[in-house]
C-alpha cells in the first residue's frame, strides 16, 4: 500500500510562510519569463568563468606547499573530511584585518556552508531552552526568521527606521522581553545596506548599539553580505570592527565577493566560554559540535576555491572585487535615477536612497501583495518583491523591494518604466495632482521615503 | 568589558556526549601520533588525486553541453545558487537504478551537504511536535543521535542483534511508544555492514521490517554508506530496492565511493504528501524548504565534481569503485585473520565477522572505557573506539570497535598484535586457561561474537 503523508503532520518549517512567499515569487518568475525581474537579489553572473576554477585550486595548492605541506598533506586537506571549523581560518582572519580592521584569532573563525548555516549554528548554540529568544530587525531577511522557525526559536521584531535600528528601541525591547521572564540572547541585523530595506546604520548608532548590547546582555549577530558594495569610499566600520568587548558574532559570505555556487560563508565568534571546571575556550570552538551535527564540515574542495581567490587577492577583498563594486554602484545609481525620472511628478510614490548594496524600497499608493505581483508580471512585464514578505505581522503592505544586482542597466531602466505604468494604472489612492487632491497615504511600516537619488 | 559566556548557558547539543567522546578520541590520537589507529573510520586516501578534480569538472560541463545547455547556462549551473534540491537528481536516480535496482523519479532526490545534512532534513521534516519521536538501532552512528539532540527530538533505542535489527522488536517498541501517547515517526538503521557494529540484516528480515513499518505506520530511514563494500558479490538489496509502498527514505553518501572532501550526500523521499487542498507533491520536494533554511543549497561546484564522476562511470558505481572495494575487502579480511591469529587461544575475547564494510566489534574481558583507551594509546601504541560511545545507556562497556578502512594491511596486523598485548596484560577477568578457570563474562549488550572470520 502506498504511503500517504499529510502536509500538516510535517514540521512547521516545511510550511514556512516566507519560503512559501519566495516559492510563489519563483513560480511567477517562471510563468512570466519575459518580465524584467527587479525581484531577484542574486549576484550578477558575468564576473567568473568555470575556466577559472582550476586556477583557484592550483593557487591554493601552491599556497599549501609554501606553508610546508607535502603532497600527501595537500591531498588530505582537499579530499578528506578535515577539521570541523574548516581550513580557511588564517586566510579569513587576515582578510578581515586588512579589509575591515577586524582583529580576531584564526581560532575564532568557523567556515560554514554559506552564511545560512552560520545563522543556524549561532541560533542553535545560543538558545538553550524555551525561554531563550532572539531579537531581529524588521523587515528581516527571511533566511534568518526561517532558521529560527526551523529550530523552534521565537523571534521578537525590532522595527527598523530610515537610519536602521534605533539602539534605544533595541534596549526597550530587550528589557520588555526580560521583564516577561524570557532571556534575549542575541539581536540579528544587517548594518550595511540591509536586505531588504537597503538602509545602513550611522556610525554613532553602531557605537551606541554596542553599549546597549552590553547593558542588555545581548550578543549582536551582525550579517554583512553587502559591505563591500557602498556607493562611495566612506568607511562604514562593521560592528565587529568597533567591538572591544566581544559582543558581536560576525557572519560573512563569499557569495557576492566570489560567487554563490561555492557556498562558503563564515562565522566569527571570539567570545570566551567557561565551563564548570573553569576551562576556557572560544565560542567558535564550542559551536563546532553544532556545526559537525549539521554538515560534518564544509566541503574542503569548495574551501580551496575560496582559498585560491583569497591568496590571489593578497587577502584584500576590497581591491579584488573592484570590478564588482563598480558594476553594483552603476546599477544602484541607475535604479535611483530611473525612479527619479519615472516618479518625480508622482507624490504618492516614495523611495529610499540606499548608500550601497543591492536593494531599495518603494512605497506605492496601493496594496503590493501577491495578487498585484501576479498582475504586474502578467500585464506589465515587471517583477518585484512585496515588502510584506519580510514582516512577521502585517507591515510592508504598501511597499515593495527592488533589486538591481542581477541585471544590466538598460533592463533596470525598462523595469522601472513598467513599474511606473503599473502604479499609474492600478493606484487605489487618488492622484493629488488631479481634482480632489488627497494626502499621501504613507505606510507607517515602510521606511521613510526620499526622492533624492544621491 | 569582555564578554564571558557560561558553557551551561549554551544549547545541550554543544555538549553532545557522543561528540565529546569523539573529541576525546581525537585528542588521544593527537597525543599519541605513533599509535596505530584502529579507531579512524575515514576512507583510505590513496584513490584520488587533486589533479583529477579539473577533469571531473570538464567531464560534467561536457555532459551539460550534450544536454543542450549553452555556455551561460553551464556557468549558471556551477556558479549561481541554483535549485534547492540540487542538479544531480537525474544522474543519482539513474545510478540507484543501475547499481541497486531502486526505481525513483529524479524529483524524489535531494542532494545534501553530506549524509549528515540528509539526516537533519529528514528528522526536522518528519517530527512536528514534542510527541513525535524516532526509533534508532542501538548501538547507533553518533551523527544520527546527535542530529536528533540538535533538534530536541527524542530517540528511542531498539537493540541490535548479531543479525541486525529484529523486526518484531521494532514492532514492539513502536507499539509501546504509541501506547505511551507519542508518535513514532521513523526508524533509523544501517542495514548493510553497520557503523559501528559491522552487522547486516538478512534479506527475509528486511522484507519483514518493511511489513512492520507499514503495520506500525513508521517510515524507515535507511542509511547506506557502506553497501558497495561487501566481502563477496552476494546481492544485498537495500530496503529501498524492496520498498513497494514508499516506506523508506534512503540516505546515501559519496564520501566513500568518491571522496569525503566533496561533502555530497543525498536523500531519496518518494512518499506522496497531500496538503489541505488535496494538492500532491513528493516528500523530497516538501523537505526542500527545510534544506533551504539549513544551507540554501549544496555547493553546485562540488555537485559538478560528483556529476563528472558519475558521468565517467556511466552511472555504475559498483564498477567504478572496484579498486576501492578490493582494497577494503583485503583490509577487512586482514583484520579478521589477525584477530583469529592473536586471539585463537583467548576464549575471553570474542568478535563478530562482518560480511563487509569498515568495522568489526571485539568483546574484551575488561572495561573498554576512555581510561583504558588512554592507557592503550600511551603504553601499547594502539587506538580503538569504545563501543559505549555508541550507546545512550550503559551498554557496550566491555566491547570496542575496530576500523580497518584507513590503514595498510601491515599496520592493521601490527595494531591487532598491540591490542592482544593490552588484553593479556590488562584483563580483569581471570584467564580460564589458567588456574581457577572462570566462566566467560559476556557483555549482554555486545553483539554475539564469532571467531570465524569467513
Amino acid at each position: 500500500m502506498a504511503t500517504e503523508l499529510a502536509r500538516e503532520d510535517l514540521h512547521a518549517s516545511v510550511s514556512d510562510p516566507a519560503s512559501a512567499s519566495m516559492n510563489f515569487l519563483n513560480e511567477v518568475s517562471a510563468r512570466f519569463p519575459d518580465a524584467v525581474s527587479l525581484a531577484a537579489g542574486r549576484p550578477h553572473e558575468g564576473f567568473h568563468s568555470t575556466d577559472d576554477l582550476d586556477r583557484y585550486l592550483r593557487t591554493y595548492l601552491a599556497h599549501l606547499e609554501g606553508l610546508g605541506l607535502d603532497a600527501d598533506q595537500r591531498r588530505r586537506q582537499l579530499l578528506q573530511y578535515g577539521r570541523t571549523n574548516g581550513h580557511l581560518g588564517v586566510l579569513i582572519a587576515r582578510t578581515l584585518l586588512l579589509d575591515e580592521g577586524i582583529e580576531v584569532p584564526a581560532q575564532a573563525v568557523m567556515v560554514t556552508t554559506g552564511a545560512q548555516e552560520a545563522m543556524v549554528v549561532a541560533l542553535r548554540g545560543l538558545c538553550a531552552g524555551p525561554g531563550d529568544v532572539v531579537l531581529a530587525v524588521e523587515p528581516c531577511y527571511v533566511g534568518f526568521t526561517g532558521a529560527a522557525r526551523l529550530l523552534g526559536i521565537e523571534v521578537v521584531p525590532v522595527p527598523e527606521t530610515a537610519d536602521g535600528l534605533d539602539p534605544e528601541a533595541v534596549l526597550a525591547v530587550a528589557r520588555a522581553v526580560r521583564a516577561g521572564g524570557r532571556r534575549p540572547r542575541a539581536l540579528y541585523l544587517v548594518p550595511n545596506f540591509a536586505n531588504p530595506s537597503g538602509v545602513s546604520m550611522p556610525v554613532p548608532a553602531r557605537r551606541r548599539l554596542l553599549e546597549v548590547a552590553a547593558e542588555a546582555d545581548l550578543l549582536l549577530l551582525e550579517d554583512d553580505p553587502y559591505g563591500l558594495f557602498g556607493l562611495d569610499e566612506e568607511p562604514r566600520p562593521t560592528l565587529k570592527a568597533l567591538d572591544t568587548g566581544q559582543r558581536v558574532i560576525h557572519i560573512g559570505s563569499f557569495a557576492k565577493s566570489f560567487f554563490p555556487g561555492v557556498r562558503i560563508g563564515f562565522l566569527v565568534a571570539d567570545q570566551a566560554v567557561t565551563d564548570a571546571q573553569g576551562r576556557r575556550t572560544l565560542l567558535a570552538e564550542e559551536l563546532s559540535t553544532v556545526k559537525s551535527l549539521l554538515t560534518v564540515n564544509t566541503s574542503p574542495v569548495a574551501q580551496a576555491l575560496v582559498g585560491g581567490f583569497l591568496v590571489e587577492s593578497g587577502c584584500n577583498l576590497r581591491t579584488a572585487v573592484k570590478e564588482k563594486t563598480e558594476f553594483y554602484r552603476r546599477n544602484l545609481r541607475t535604479l535611483l535615477a530611473a525612479l527619479e525620472r519615472s516618479f518625480a511628478d508622482e507624490p504618492r510614490v516614495r523611495w529610499n536612497a540606499p548608500a550601497g548594496g543591492f536593494f531599495a524600497v518603494v512605497e506605492v499608493p496601493m496594496t503590493a501583495d501577491e495578487n498585484l505581483l501576479e498582475i504586474s508580471g502578467r500585464d506589465y512585464g515587471v517583477l518585484w518583491t512585496p515588502m510584506s514578505f519580510f514582516h512577521a505581522g502585517d507591515g510592508g503592505r504598501r511597499a515593495l523591494r527592488l533589486s538591481c544586482s542581477a541585471l544590466e542597466p538598460d533592463r533596470i531602466e525598462e523595469g522601472v518604466r513598467r513599474l511606473a505604468r503599473l502604479v499609474r494604472e492600478r493606484a487605489d489612492t487618488p492622484d493629488p495632482a488631479g481634482p480632489g487632491r488627497a494626502a499621501v497615504a504613507a505606510d507607517p511600516a515602510a521606511p521613510a521615503g526620499s526622492r533624492d537619488p544621491g
